[in-house]
């Protein structure tokens, strides 16, 4: 396909063939995993799949709706024929390929943090801002996990009542430092618990029974860390509210595949928690975990492995005494909706 | 001792005999071994040391210093020529045991919660209000644990330029609940890890893995918890400051025995990175963890087993532009600096 043709396509919304071949990059890591679970799960209906991953993954198999699939090494020739490629295998890998393959007529859906900030690339949570794929020109970023699981509840509330500041302390999930993470925050609590001794070789922390300030770099200036960074301009972006104030801790705490974030969130005007509670009650792809009694909030454990993102623990803000502060916790599964559902969903968002 | 020669002794400050015969009451909790181990290493010079426990440990033996001490059952008689009495058995038995012991003349350093906000028992941190022991009537109370790892690095800040405002979110220990949840978290892991089940038996939710909103009761009316709740309001009589505004997220993480917190702070006037640095470096009880180099920070690791509270991650708020926020954290041993070396401090204090 020629660039003129392309160019003409990304005028308007480029929409996805009905039955499309669909490749995933990155096949082989934990939310490439999780993206082949959830095109299955939806019963996406792709004409063909094709997997790629690192030259040292060509060759193996896995499965797809019960049939061996065998992984190809990625090249730039992959995308022949390719109508939608989901990309999760890092920013050095999209930077190398996506831009070229979306060039050449395939729509990229993009998990890396590569082009997310690009004017002409949208960054999509469906159930927030599907408007602007619009005007997408063959790349479409997923954004970072916190920011997608914390836009589920900011987003009901801000179309009501516009949010001016949000105040943030996450508890984040092993997972988003990939399948390797997973299995060091395994193999180092087992040895820990075994009285052995476990040299940390992903993260730069001992992770068993022990939480650290996120393993992203830390930027020498400021202090902030690269995933406080990204969850902040992501959030701005994703809501389309340029002075929207975010002020967020990153921590990394000893939990499998789920996040979970602290909030406290100002608002133009009072906002009470029924009010909250009510709105994020309605609102598509969240459930609300609010069970005073019980004490039974948002938690990881059960947020794992689900697709929607829990919301609950809303309460006033006692260090605001006029009433436009709230409080809240948000729990989701950073595979699902923090990366591969999403994924799948602004595929899917792209077909109707 | 009559109660008319108690009342004259408290309105100077009470000091303790300069080698006093000292009791622990809940000798074989968490804290309980700490106080025991705190007073060993400290060489705190005490002239005889009484353990107390519940009935049904009576007649067991814990060692100090090289010896076996026979646990003796907890009574009314039980404070006898008992100079000082560490509580650290619950606000129940406290609530029980405490008043009478100090009408007794026994100076009572009370760990649990039943008596910290009286108007007539002062709560102490050594570091920051020693000078409230001043008028003590016997009677002594220990913070809360968030509270006081919080105010170690609170009030050096706060003496140099007024807090207004604080938003916490804390990561806090198992060890908080007691003995039997440190070892619920390690089961439960365990059990995790090979595949078994586990029903939680001290904590409401499972604690392998998993983050859930602190355990302590929740106010129904407010949807504050308990542990919130006293935290806010001991910040506020620890620094004597009745104006502060507090709004706190406590949650457990599946970590032994040290609490982290994320604080953003908001000063009466500017206050930069750099100043606060270099004012918690010159505090007693506090170092300085704040390497952005290393990604490395306070952390429950590295505060485990340790006196001083661990500071760092200073930086600006970035949701407030107005430059009178910084964002922090700190991490303290929970049952040290929490706890039991906070009481034996005091009791040093009281022998100043």
């Amino acid at each position: 396909m020629s660039v003129s043709i392309l160019q003409r396509q990304s005028t308007a919304m480029r929409r996805i063939h009905p039955s499309p071949s669909v490749a995933i990059v990155g096949a082989t890591g934990a939310v490439g995993a999780e993206l082949i679970g959830c095109l299955e799960r939806r019963n996406f209906p792709l004409s063909r799949l094709k997997l790629l991953a690192s030259p040292r993954s060509a060759g193996r198999t896995l499965t797809f709706q019960g049939r061996d699939v065998v992984i190809d090494g990625l090249t730039p020739m992959s995308f022949d024929g390719v109508d939608v490629a989901l990309f999760a295998a890092g920013s050095g890998v999209s930077k190398d390929h996506a831009r070229r393959a979306a060039a050449d007529g395939t729509i990229v859906i993009d998990n890396s943090s590569a082009f997310r900030m690009d004017d002409d690339v949208p960054l999509v949570v469906p159930e927030v801002n599907a408007d602007t794929l619009g005007t997408h020109h063959n790349l479409i970023a997923n954004p970072n996990c916190t920011a997608a699981i914390s836009v589920m509840a900011l987003w009901p509330l801000y179309r009501e009542n516009k949010i001016r500041r949000v105040i943030a302390a996450t508890y984040q999930a092993a997972s988003g430092a990939g399948a390797a993470a997973m299995e060091e925050l395994r193999a180092s609590t087992e040895a820990h618990l075994t009285g052995r001794a476990y040299e940390p070789r992903v993260l730069p922390h001992p992770y068993a029974f022990n939480i650290f300030s996120h393993n992203d770099t830390v930027d020498l200036e400021s202090g902030e860390n690269g995933e406080e960074i990204k969850a902040a301009r992501e959030l701005r972006k994703l809501m389309c509210a340029p002075d929207l104030r975010v002020g967020i801790t990153c921590v990394r705490v000893p939990v499998f595949r789920a996040h979970t974030i602290a909030m406290t969130v100002e608002f133009e005007r009072p906002l009470s928690p029924d009010q909250a509670r009510e709105i994020l009650g309605a609102a598509p792809g969240v459930d609300i975990v609010d069970d005073r009694n019980a004490n039974r909030f948002p938690m990881p454990r059960d947020a794992t492995g689900r697709d929607n993102v829990l919301v609950g623990r809303f309460r006033a803000d006692k260090s605001d005494p006029t009433g436009h502060s709230l409080a809240l916790m948000v729990a989701g599964d950073q595979l699902l909706k923090g990366a591969a559902l999403n994924a799948v969903q602004i595929a899917e968002a792209l077909m109707k």
